[in-house]
Parts: structure tokens; C-alpha cells; sequence
């Protein structure tokens, strides 16, 4: 069973590359998040709405334009919209 | 009204920054999803099925291990429920 046993080491070496890469993502995701929290208390002295649709639209059009695949631009999508929700939702 | 165009000026830096990290986070999520595709394309040479409820919830515990906020974990958890969908219902 050496092939199998290779294939399993493969796929180990692989979801230890996963994990490393969801490191950076959490913590890409936290920088963003502080991003988002300190326009939300600038806000209201440029007398801003806190929800603008108008940059949710340009931020996923943005994302759709530098994704080079494999996900498709509504996986993008996807996780956007959850990244934006849970953004919006976020206790400053 | 030079407070409020100083504000305006800061908001919009934030906002690109946040463009710049927005960037960084799809071409991760694309590296993952690459890596995702691959042990999928491996699993059937090692007698694995293609979903693996124990790995997600590896996944959940490491994400939420690695984060330090502002985030809480229970957002890591929403975005990567997305992630992981999304990842199972890529067309290889």
C-alpha cells in the first residue's frame, strides 16, 4: 500500500499548506476588520451614513476584477457577502 | 468645513487600504482553493470519501486558535462556513 501511503502524505503536506494559508487569511480578515471599525467611528463627523450600498457594490466589483480563479467571481461573491455581514455586525 | 474634508480624506485612505487587503485576501482564498482542488483530485487514490466533517472541524478549532481579534471567533466561523461551502461545490 506504498501508493496510498504516499497519496495520504501528499494530501497531509497539502492541508499543512491549507492551515499556513488560513493563518494569513484570519489574519488579513482581523487587519480588514479594523479597517472597517475605525471608518465606522469616522463616520458621523463627515456626517456618513454607517451603511453605504454604494461601496458594498464597488468592493465586490473590485474583488471580482483582480480575481484571477480558480473561484469564480460569485464564490468570491459568497464570501464577501458574509465578510461584509459579519463586518456590518461587528461590536466596535 | 476643513474637519469634515480631513475626515473625507482619512475615510478614503482607510478605504484603500482596505482595496489593497481586499486584493491580498482573493488571491489567498484562490491559492486555497487551488490547494483545496488538489486533495480532492488525490482522495479517491487514497479510499477517502470527499467530505470530511472531522477536518472541517479541525479547520473551525485552528482558525479560531489563531485569531486574535477584532474579530470574534464566532465571525471567523460564519466567513469560513462560506469558505468551506463554497470550496465543496467548486467545480474541479
Amino acid at each position: 500500500m506504498s501508493g496510498n501511503n504516499d497519496t495520504l502524505a501528499a494530501i497531509e503536506g497539502l492541508r499543512q499548506e491549507i492551515d499556513e494559508l488560513d493563518a494569513q487569511l484570519v489574519s488579513l480578515l482581523n487587519r480588514r476588520a479594523e479597517k472597517s471599525l475605525a471608518i465606522r467611528a469616522l463616520k458621523p463627523g463627515a456626517q456618513m451614513g454607517l451603511y453605504d450600498p454604494k461601496r458594498e457594490e464597488e468592493i465586490f466589483e473590485r474583488v471580482s476584477a483582480v480575481n484571477q480563479g480558480p473561484l469564480y467571481s460569485d464564490d468570491i461573491r459568497s464570501i464577501y457577502t458574509t465578510i461584509l455581514r459579519v463586518s456590518k455586525e461587528m461590536r466596535g
